[in-house]
């Protein structure tokens, strides 16, 4: 019963199976390699567009190039305050971008309003030289609460953003469980929509160490190979990055995997709610924060159920998780058993 | 017949058997796992000291990490002005120090003598405030020539350097190749001889992507793991590299494959001097340059051979190659089969 | 009538006169220089201390340097949200610390209060490694809207901040117009209630470009001239800046320029709230804060009068200015005139 | 005697009196005042040529901001390896630039040859990703041996530096010194030649504390007024910046006190060439370095003479110092009186 964390699953079998089948025989180093081309070509294809790609070994590194890349040293980036840029990685954007400042914004479940960065932009003291200059625009799909932002949404903050000369970057750490979910392409939920920079994740997902950086404007790319070289991140026996990426992305084993994780949490979410404890936001990807008791959770424990308690300033109105209660995120991945939550659930119910 | 890099190969099957196994069941993502444990305790075992164990995937995040970690942005590295880091990294440990200065330091085979180190010292101007500090001496084990610092040499090095104030770092990247030839324990070539930081590469020896940073004195790590977090370097799932590097120092397999590479090289070495073509450094790693006929280059890379040209400031006396000659480098790996060596010694000798 | 800012006036005639008779004969340069030497001796004598002293020529290079002396690169640094730092300096501290980062803290009054920074460092994700390290708390004395620290308030702030392992820091540009109002000395005012670090300004009080940091544990500044060198803010012709000082703390010169400012700020305060506009904040500074209806401000610029406009999240509760109102700020400085005072609130009353 | 260094004299008359009389009235802060308009459109005539102009207080800042605007990250700075900008600046360009490289080249008198620079882009490994990309030329305009670049060797270098894609910076510190020498135009000795950005100096020229940086494609200045905000660099006091540089340029200022410190310069060379002892490199602007027999340095100093030691790798062959000579640098100001030269050299004669 681990909810804790879909880092903390192993690696999926096909793209286990890819590694160990990229072991025959040599290959260029740092990149050089056939299986980086295949998948350079496989993004483009699976996107719909021109795209530059950088691999990279993590998440935190996929984010920090990208969002150096597209800020000044003078930029501000612009984020939920609650995102996993501004929290969650000890200052990589920053040290990355030269001491860039983010700006975190409140929203309800941890999404954006289009008015709340139309405000935040309007009135905040920006450049002159006094100030810094707001440069990108990151959202992260799906978001720290397990929400997502529907297409129609992300065109609508990309197009204030744009407005005002920002850069548009997707976090999609977890973007295969908001497509799994979505009824789009990849192609309409990012550059049809306005996002001119993805970090593309898969460890989350099934990879053991695989992320991308996507450029949809490959021009704007350039430089990004040294960037990515000095920070560490350009991996010397490259192709097993890329293999990984590989199996991700053949046959839709990325969108089947998410899929899978979405419906435990759906599984989840339906248990919970029957027993009285509807999620605090809706579960629209694979994680599910809810407010139990805290006799419950406790019991969960003991059962050998893991997971994070949680606190949020993005929770609606009214829903304060109560004295007695412990707000806790449980996570689903690609390896989460259909047993294991009908036991979480059972648990919860039979005390 | 690659004999372009270590870099080239794939991942010693031990190795990538241990991925796979470890791949059985959750563990703690970000290094909160038995196997990174089982590491840390193992490398403390091998050093036969008290370290500060952490596992990044590649050498230059190593080494911009580790030299970060010692110098102050206004010191100054002092390296051989071939080392890796100063040529190879762009400027990795520039981005990671904050705007440290290598300095690069003339030396035959790519090794600084102490005498040079003492005087460099002695007559630069340093701190005061105008100038920088020289905060580190970066040392390559084995170095860019293929040739190995003796224990004494890394102590007297050491000493001048101490006594100034200076930090030891060592770069480790082929340290398998130096212990392989050396017959000193691991601890003896370096904590025992003033090394006080040490990256000990795994990736070039046979892993997928694992190196390790280990100081001495684990006081003085304090701050590193937010350094490596922040520089993206923290991998998730974690536990697969601390796998890698548990199989590769399981058993002495580190020196197994070492000794193998090294072996490789030696027959490269003797054929060649037998073909009246003797390698320009003695041959001590996995590595052999040598300067070859112009035609005998071409015939190799027609028969398949591949390998990089090479130049040098640091060839003995009186070794410039000729016009017609073509300085190249060959690197034997823990996967070089002895049929490919002879092929190319065969070729070399019957044009 | 210019109330724009303490920056728009000229040079105190004092401190010019001292610019001048520095400039007789030869001095060694970069601090080697006999008024420097008497500028560190008289702050060590004005703050009853051993003090380390940086003299530079802008605040924000002050408090830059300060602040990225005291925290690691992945180092938080509290503030109050409207601090100076946080918003008028163009991330001068993220750029000098590394990509350090600022937490701004909400405070009515531009003041931090103690529970606040409590509960902030209680309540939020520190450290370990996904999250920046609390290092440092800055303080403005006197604050962004014009209000004071008391010696009370500064102590229960840092020992909050002390318990928790933070450097204290106050931003002291306006700190002669602090000390000018408290009937205290400047030792009460900075070290013996906990400050670590201050930058201590002159400019706004009279000074051309003189500003000073004080380090009241000397050892700790180690390696910060190295630190202000290669930020180009050791000045050549350093006698220059530190006669400008040593004019400024001269027979209380500094407390007599910041008493007049104080004076015309409170004369205005007087004859605002006698004409019915009481200030949005007390008075306690140079600085005054007030609400007026937009058709007595565009009086007031007919006449001549020049000042900003001005937005805060900082208002008591209850005086948001109305829709037909605007928040100015008025700043007083040594310069300023009775007459203009008397004339601008004569604008204001008779319109 | 004090020939220690032009930053150890004072201030020019003339620029102290338009200090004083930048003091009546107000101004508005940062730049935004009358006399800083009127400086850069004295620069604009004095060039012949739009330009940007950002006026700070100190050369390393100067140089540092304009160095850091033209290179990425992850660009290499070729300058010649005792250019102040890498030996004297403690790491400054390295800071502001964010980890940039500095490649010190050889060259006598301090001067780079265009063939040693074709050389080293030709023969140097660059980019790709794993090394660093030459991105600026920087020449010392007159260089630490107090020679000269021509017109026409400068128009060279910059031919070659632009045809390989790199921008040329020109450090003028001492730029009135060479031009002073010169018979040619600033426009001629500067764009016309190549040059695509100056770090122009007032300071050692006779100012207190004033450098511009000159961008002569202004378009290429975009950000450099939040890079200089954000170093601290914007004085708030700007007109007092100003008013130095306006005095500086007026009446041809600069030029008629440049003239003064070389003609010491040349009274110093011809006694010395007279007593034997002729200077190490030609005199061209206001610097002589001599080898001088240690008794003759102490008698020197014994009669009050002020002088730093030298050391170089830029002499001529057949130039080093006997044992028993000193090599010294004799720098000459606005202010060295002809009395003192002559005491000096009479020192010189007569033991």
């Amino acid at each position: 019963m681990n909810f804790a964390s879909d880092n903390a699953v192993g690696v999926a079998p096909e793209i286990l199976a890819a590694i160990a089948a990229a072991n025959a025989g040599g290959a260029l180093a740092y990149g050089n390699d056939a299986v980086t081309r295949r998948v350079e070509q496989r993004f483009a294809e699976l996107f719909e567009h021109d795209v530059a790609v950088f691999l990279v070994p993590t998440g935190t590194a996929a984010n920090a190039l990208a969002i150096a890349h597209l800020a000044p040293p003078w930029g501000a980036v612009l984020c939920h305050s609650e995102a996993h840029i501004a929290t969650d990685e000890c200052g990589a954007p920053e040290f990355f971008g030269g001491g860039i400042k983010l700006i975190g914004l409140p929203g309800e479940a941890c999404k954006i309003a289009p008015a709340t960065l139309e405000a935040v932009l309007a009135q905040g003291q920006w450049g002159g030289p006094h100030h810094v200059s707001p440069a990108v625009l990151s959202l992260s799909q799906a978001t720290e609460a397990g929400t997502i932002y529907r297409p129609a949404e992300v065109r609508a903050l990309a197009e204030v953003a744009h407005a005002r000369g920002l850069s548009v970057h997707m976090d999609g750490a977890r973007l295969a469980n908001a497509l799994a979910r979505l009824a789009v392409s990849p192609a309409e939920a990012t550059w049809k929509v306005g996002v001119d920079v993805l970090s593309f994740g898969a460890t989350k997902g099934g990879a053991l160490a695989a992320e991308a950086v996507l450029f949809f404007e490959p021009t704007r790319a350039a430089g990004m190979q040294e960037r990515r070289k000095r920070a560490g991140h350009l991996v010397s026996k490259h192709r097993f990055v890329a293999a990984q990426m590989e199996a991700f992305l053949a046959d839709d084993l990325w969108l089947r995997l998410a899929r899978h994780a979405n419906a435990m949490a759906d599984r989840l979410d339906k248990g919970l709610t029957a027993a009285g404890y509807a999620p605090a936001w809706p579960v629209e990807a694979n994680e599910v924060f809810v407010a139990l008791p805290q006799e419950i959770c406790e019991r969960l424990q003991q059962a050998g159920a893991s997971f994070y308690p949680w606190t949020s300033d993005s929770l609606p109105k009214g829903r304060t998780p109560r004295d007695d209660s412990i707000m806790i995120r449980l996570v689903c991945s690609f390896a989460t058993a259909v047993v294991d939550v009908d036991r979480f659930l059972a648990t919860v119910k039979c005390g």
